[in-house]
């Protein structure tokens, strides 16, 4: 798809300088320009590359100076960031409207589809699946029985839903997704040999939820596992059976979330974060990178960090001093010294 | 499926309190029970919810004391935390019947399958793979060539197993578990460049292991990476090439066992731990979360913690003192101010 | 395939000593030896072995000196390890000469296949993809749209790559390998609400890279994610948009790279690190396992460890006094009851 400068400033209702003719068919940094792609500039830091790039267009606001010649054509507008991230929206979303159904794919005769559905090749739906309408359904998704899937919910290729899980609308799964394995339950014996304890409840994923590659969400034991409404999870998450991630909270790659554990509202935690099971963390919490908790959090909208993690403030105060440690052992064995 | 309380309570040897004809069709915590549900009470701090609870039929112990009046259907029980895991256990083995072949599947004409197999579609059988009785094999399953699956095994939609690797008899391996990818073996070359080893070892799973959802088992550069009988593995662990983990050692989720590493049997790693390489753990450890070892634990039945791990009681004192270390740096200063 | 000793020495340009009509089939370490494998001696440690593998052939320096009986028919050379190496190298070649298409595949009419391809079962390959020549295509991978692949890359069951990516010569993909998948990139809205970002980039894979089972590599924002050549990465591993790896980096299973890090050639990355988003690692820096990252290193070939990371020896010795931190406080304790 090619557009003219005229066409994306209409859109904006943006007003050009330069050629309105000149065409652009991709986005690019504006450090990274180059001709027949569109760039934005917003961080004044940025700004020397407005009159470097070799980008087609350049996105500016209204209010920035332009004080060296300039060889792209530029498009004014109020809020040059909100302005190209509408353009993003634009073109991210005329890339999914993709319907229909490839060959060969396995849908059980009990399945209930939608309307408006896209089903890629060597999908499997099966028995008394129900999707909703407007899904994207890439190739080589499998589908368990009795799952049911909201309106223009996305799964990537390769995505698995266990029998009985619930996805709602809105919500994006990457490829490896895997929701609703059993949970890690298992009863020791008296001879050290363990038995599994049957894992037959859900996972129920609310609306607007977006899961990264290859991450797990266990099903619960009994009753379910629950993501709550807005929820975002990255890449190679570990979620625990039985527990339940409170609305809007957002959680970076490689964490994990042992069973029970209650998770708040609008929380963020950062990356290989580990969280002891049957633990609750308040609305509002912000836990640091690799931090591990063994105990909850029951005021909310704290900032911690650490294994075990408290106050981010002290615990980075006390990690300067590690570094010391064997500088203060050895003023300590002085002081002894003297005082003996 | 519905049954009365009149035929679980036949079943557990077990006597009615209320209606026998009062039917259910699933199972709820007690706190979450609703009509058509069956539920347990073992621990008596749960009791209160006896007396609220809407499930159709509660088991309960015969010495459980009722001193409210109580909606549901009692069935009393010597241990009905007991009695409800074998109705689990009935329940989730009624699913599991599952029999016949689906289509496409691809079958290489040298393959060798047993007697009442589940083959789901787009599953691919290599050359001289041979699978035993009772085996489940869910959709999108990769068995490679000369793979040997035991009786009774369950594989969920998408496992990949590589060439030459060994499973046993009644194991269950999750989604997205690879099993004989290459170990990382590079080896390093004048300028700089990383010559690939050759991995031409293979994977042996003995009986009753169960792999979570994602888990990578690296097959061995030559010989075989082992996990023996009864070992339980949580979802996205990290096991590496020529790695030997012993009978019954359970190990929890996002785990990392470097090459050659000898976990003993009876051991219990708690997530997001991480084994350096050519190490060896004794029968019976217990490795706290987030740890990190570095050298091997000799002594049995030892209960450590910590980066680098050391004894579990010592290393949380350690930790308490962290917290205090600006503190204790302060009054390090004032100690030394005095004395001069 | 079975060769005689004869054979063997041949190639290698060997002196046998023993039986030159002895047949073997496999490898083995020399100490796990049987009849019909081959073995080496290399390290002087394992000597023993010589006098009891039962090997049918051995491999060693011609400097070994052999001082009681052996049962294997020896293979003298310059380099045990090397001629080994030789013999993997030409065996494991050997296995991946497969060409051809199974069916059912899903290729998009105006995808462009190269020469001498094996494309298994179940695979997709989607509109304008392009392949290189002698590439082996295990059964069940996915290649989105636009995607191009150079020759001679090996991408095993279940692989999963994105439209826009593209990965170069010879490089090898494990199963369950996400490419592409979307950054995780989120606009917080005042209402607490996470607006998506769209993520139009796409990932760079160079030639003679390798990736381990399960590890996911997402999509730049905008530009791309890129992995020059030579870099190997491990199981597991997380690489967020618009990370730039440098040529021959090596990273161990179940390291996290946040968004936007620069890493420099040669660099050594051990496994479980993790880095905080938006810095830079000096070319030939080595990183010990576990440790976290929240600041550049600028200085090249450094080696450091621990979280916040830090010079490698200073690391250990402060970690050494971590255990003595109850200690060292009692002591404390002590000299300020004396010093009032």
């Amino acid at each position: 798809m090619e557009f003219t400068a005229r066409i994306i400033a209409d859109f904006l209702k943006g007003d050009i300088e330069g050629d309105p003719d000149v065409k652009v068919s991709a986005f690019a940094k504006i450090e990274e320009g180059h001709p027949g792609t569109l760039s934005f500039l917003a961080n004044p830091k940025y700004e020397k590359y407005l009159y470097e790039t070799a980008s087609s267009i350049v996105l500016v606001n209204r209010t920035q100076p332009v004080v060296m010649p300039v060889k792209s054509t530029l498009i004014k507008v109020d809020d040059a960031y909100r302005a190209f991230a509408s353009l993003l929206e634009l073109y991210a979303s005329a890339q999914q409207a993709k319907t229909g159904r490839e060959e060969p794919v396995f849908i059980a005769p009990s399945a209930k589809l939608g309307d408006q559905l896209f089903i890629g090749a060597f999908t499997y739906i099966a028995e008394n699946a129900r999707i909703g309408d407007n899904v994207i359904i890439h190739p080589q998704t499998y589908i368990g029985e009795n799952v049911r899937i909201g309106d223009n919910t996305v799964l990537y290729a390769g995505v698995k839903i266990y029998h009985d899980c619930e996805i709602g609308n809105n919500c994006v799964l990457h490829s490896g997704v895997v929701v609703g394995a059993d949970g890690f339950g298992f009863a020791p014996q008296q001879d050290g040999i363990y038995k599994k304890i049957p894992q037959i409840g859900n996972v129920v994923i609310e609306d607007r939820v977006e899961i990264g590659a290859n991450t797990c969400i266990d099903r619960a034991t009994m009753g379910s596992t629950v993501i709550r409404k807005g929820v975002k999870l990255d890449n190679l998450i570990q979620v625990a059976h039985n527990v339940e991630i409170g609305e809007n909270t957002v959680i970076a790659s490689q964490t994990g979330i042992s069973g029970s554990c209650k998770i708040g509202k609008n929380c963020m935690l950062a990356g290989q974060v580990g969280l002891a099971g049957h633990i609750s963390i308040a609305d509002g919490t912000k836990i640091g990178a690799q931090s591990g908790l063994n105990s909850s959090i029951e005021e909310p909208n704290r900032n911690i960090i650490g294994t075990p993690a408290f106050d981010y403030k002290d615990c980075l105060r006390s990690y300067v001093i590690i570094r010391q440690l064997p500088a203060m052992k050895k003023r300590l064995d002085d002081l002894e010294r003297k005082a003996s």
